[in-house]
């Protein structure tokens, strides 16, 4: 399993490729909630999103004998983007599969980054099968988008910056799809001492919540909702990480997503798509959790299409 | 005529009472236009916009005695709330006297800020007429948007803090209006020896650029562009200033204005009003003026109603 040392390695491997993304604040906000935020803005990281940090260990730890072929991966887009421009960086082919419904704003961002794209099914069967014949046929190394240990580590790099720029977080909201940026970060923020760390999820897509609450895996779900980058499946390898460190995972409904992304473009002046809105929707739901305490957010991303705002 | 000391005291003065904005990159953005940018995000400034630098240098310059009658303005907006928070940390009332079709946004955050809004025509004659009688009726102090030397001396501050920055700037863009910005930061950059200093303005209100190049100042003109922020007049001392430092005024189409606004949402993931992106408008419009060098460039303000956006 992913530990605190993995992550402190991670680090050291991917900073000179990352952003050391700003942390934001708003007085306003802070009035509003009751609570001290620290917005960690990885929407302003390389490809839009925090995805970039998990993507970029992985390819840099693929061994030169393996790398030459290239990487490939299924995702309904950051991941996909992410993976896209890791390759690039390292000068090999990447080969994404996507969703026929993916966002046109994260497709876009695949073919900038010069990798190919080979469209599916919105299903998970289908995603499966086509990047099964991708990497028979290309001989591409897969790089999973949360299940996976290299993942994990570089997506908990996130907390190592965050207890760096900020002194004295008594709490923090992650939100989860797959997991791999709560489990990463929960190790960090666990390491560090801090008791609150939440995860926060959709209630139309709430697998992580009931699996914590059960203790099982929730394994098969039809999830439904506005944030398009938390519609997967808890990992096999993330669940048992996020059980250890993780308080609680909180529920946010669609409609009060909404409402939080409108606050943070409207007071931080900054672009965060629904995903990344949850963790504002989930401190604002539960004030009593946080009132008074000094509280990190993860930003997750600012992949958004213009054209389809739900506003 | 103020000067680069005026500047520096200025900026000794406000400086614990403002944000030190981030400068923002993207290698997306300097593909795209040959330069090498460096985005000054005066959108993330308190009050959301560069105007608080001057609004609080010229409350803070109040005598005593003077003080507690508070201070007036009008403004369409950005100037408004800027004055209104202002007056609001040092204690003081805020008379704001805004035109009835001002964007709403910036009318609610003077509204946030605890000022009193007095309503107007939306023409210069009203706004003056109607500031007169608030300044007889209450003893209020006016404070101009931006023919003033507390609020030229105020807004240079910004090159200030970018000279600090960002190291061997060879060129700036910068917004022009009324003319604050522009004088107050071209006389900070000239002082570091920096020769490419350019006004930019939309061509529906290019009052700016046609003063420059006839050697008189445009006194009355129908300003007609979507950027809110420069429907003004050029100020009388921002004039011979900006004469004296300023290479050129480029002028942008509205079109130009919203494609750029556009990239900067899209490639930056921040919220910049229109008239932020004029800047951006003119660096892509006449790339043979900046192409290879490190340019910077102003992005003034944030302030934008959601949900009447240009695209």
């Amino acid at each position: 399993m992913v530990d605190n040392n993995d992550i402190q390695r991670a680090h050291q491997r991917i900073k000179p490729f990352i952003h050391q993304t700003p942390v934001l604040c708003s007085e306003l906000l802070n009035t509003l909630s009751g609570a001290d935020i620290f917005f960690k803005c990885e929407n302003f990281q390389k490809a839009g999103a925090f995805k970039y940090r998990g993507a970029i260990n992985a390819v840099k730890l693929l061994p030169e004998s393996d790398a030459h072929a290239g990487v490939a991966t299924h995702s309904s887009g950051n991941h996909g983007a992410a993976l896209a421009r890791a390759a690039s960086i390292r000068g090999i082919p990447a080969f994404i599969v996507v969703p026929t419904n993916a966002n046109a704003v994260k497709k876009d961002a695949i073919l900038t980054y010069g990798a190919t794209i080979i469209e599916c099914e919105p299903t998970l069967k289908s995603r499966e099968t086509t990047l099964q014949r991708v990497v028979e046929k290309t001989g591409a190394n897969f790089v999973p988008p949360y299940d996976d240990d290299r993942i994990i580590a570089g997506q908990g790099t996130v907390a190592v910056e965050m207890l760096q720029q900020i002194s004295a977080l008594e709490a923090v909201l992650v939100p989860v799809g797959g997991g791999g940026l709560l489990a990463g970060c929960s190790i960090g923020f666990a390491s560090a001492g801090i008791k609150g760390i939440y995860g926060v999820e959709p209630s139309g897509a709430d697998d992580a919540h009931r699996s914590l609450k059960t203790g099982l895996r929730v394994q098969e779900h039809t999830p439904e909702s506005i944030c398009d980058g938390l519609l997967t499946t808890l990992g096999e390898r993330n669940f048992p990480i996020i059980r250890n460190h993780v308080q609680e995972i909180l529920l946010v409904s669609d409609e009060e997503v909404v409402a939080a992304m409108r606050l943070l473009w409207t007071h931080l002046k900054i672009i965060v798509e629904p995903s990344s809105a949850v963790t504002m929707a989930g401190l604002l739901k539960h004030p009593h959790l946080f009132a008074g305490k000094r509280v990190g957010l993860i930003l997750t991303g600012g992949n958004v299409d213009l054209e389809a705002l739900p506003f």
